[in-house]
């Protein structure tokens, strides 16, 4: 499945026909590892509810334009000023600031060229529309999760829900809807891809922020992680571990509920088709890194 | 024409519910003055097809959206380093650098959502690839006028018409072309109306690059203006002041002939539509600033 989606973003990137400058740097933001987790979530959201998973192939470039665009803009030197992504220099390391702005610009703009199908405008709005909604709601997350503008009224655990929720929740809700839609999912089930999406996008953001203090664990005076240190809201940090764990459990097991209704509501002949999306679920939460 | 499109703008950003901080950074670099040059070509090209002008307002956000995203990200110091912009501190100044940098990207995928209209698919998606097409042709042109990618065997009139294109004339074109869509035009109308948008977005530039040399000729010691200082590519530079002259009025005729060819398979009763395309081509040939 990843072979099959890096081959199909490398030939979407040449058909664009950049300078090669500029394509250099998408293709080293787009094409340098990763865990293709929201293109697989549209993949498998499409087998779930009836596709191929192929046909989710063009929703999944899209969601990775956004998702690594993202990242380009967020290791910049004014936002986390980050050197090293996934062990290589980050882009404006690699190139240079400038390149890193531009390129991510172009790969934002990217993803709604991923989407657009003559043969289906119908299908091509939609997915657009779930793009578009995506998107904003993650740049909100990232506004409120560095610059502030968090509703005065929300108490901090609303809070960080809704950090969380727009920052990294909302794309991969995105990604599930778009991969179902592309599937030709019915109403009823995109509205359980809805709910498995939702359940293991929070859950995702719990389990990392346990991960960040459980990797520094062993180390004497570390007991706490950079984002504690960053007096970054966490949730363990807010509510205890313990709770931290329960709420992933919790969490983990209403995505399979949506995942149960899923399978009932679908012939039964396709019900081994929600597996890979329940195995994706559970890694997610025994993750280690 | 301006002022319903400014409330309209208005409205529509209000209508995404942003966080107040992001909100107020976006209005800030949207509503802030500006010529509405995009906006107004959308509109006038719908009235030159046969369309209310009124019904391109849609288009007429969207491409400004672009337009004042590739300001605030232009401006930032990793690029140009411009503090000013239409006489006020640029968003950058006014909020700070991780907000201009994600107000851009906000408003460029907003750009995307303004065409979307459940009530016409095919409209939505035929004004989303002309978005598509244009935004992608303006980041190139700003990489090549920035940070080179040029073709090697193009000679140096070529380089300069492509990154002229590519930077400012695709996006205007988009804007005409867009409008002209919204507007119900033929495919006959919408070939007219690209070459006039076409015409006039090469003529727009080149008057840029003679006014740069222009308006520093009063000043001793300083004939050449700053594009020359920084080593840039422009039509004066490179084919002189009379041959550039020239070329401005070889562009205006251009222009006025596919206007002309447009009233001519108008009804008659529309031709008078055609002025203010007419009037707006003229004032871009005659500006002083």
């Amino acid at each position: 499945m990843i072979a099959c989606f890096d081959r199909a973003i490398g030939d979407f990137l040449v058909s664009k026909r950049f300078p090669a400058n500029l394509h250099d740097a998408i293709e080293y933001a787009m094409l340098g590892g990763g865990k293709r987790l929201r293109p697989a979530l549209a993949w498998f959201s499409s087998l779930a509810c009836g596709g191929t998973g192929e046909d989710a192939i063009r929703a999944g470039i899209a969601v990775e334009c956004i998702h690594a665009f993202s990242l380009v803009h967020d290791d910049l030197p004014a936002l986390d000023n980050d050197n090293l992504r996934r062990g290589r220099p980050t882009l404006h390391i690699q190139t240079n600031e400038p390149m890193a702005i531009l390129a991510g610009d172009a790969m934002l703009s990217l993803a709604y060229e991923a989407v657009l199908d003559q043969n289906d405008p119908g299908l091509s709005m939609a997915l657009t529309g779930e793009l578009a909604t995506g998107t904003r709601a993650m740049i909100v997350g990232q506004v409120y999760d560095t610059l502030g503008g968090l509703p005065s009224e929300a108490n901090p655990e609303e809070q960080i829900r809704l950090i969380h929720q727009n920052k990294t929740g909302a794309l991969l809700t995105a990604s599930c809807r778009m991969g179902a839609m592309c599937g030709g999912a019915s109403e009823q089930q995109l509205g359980m891809i809805t709910s498995y999406a939702r359940a293991i996008g929070l859950q995702f953001q719990v389990v990392d922020d346990l991960l960040d203090i459980e990797g520094c664990s062993t180390e004497v005076g570390k007991a706490v992680g950079k984002d504690a240190q960053a007096g970054k809201l966490t949730y363990p940090g807010l509510l205890g571990v313990e709770r931290s764990r329960a709420i992933v459990e919790e969490l983990a097991q209403q995505a399979n509920r949506a995942l149960s209704q899923l399978a009932g509501c679908n012939d039964g002949s396709i019900e081994g088709t929600i597996e890979p999306l329940r195995a994706m679920g559970e890694k997610l939460t025994t993750r280690r890194q």
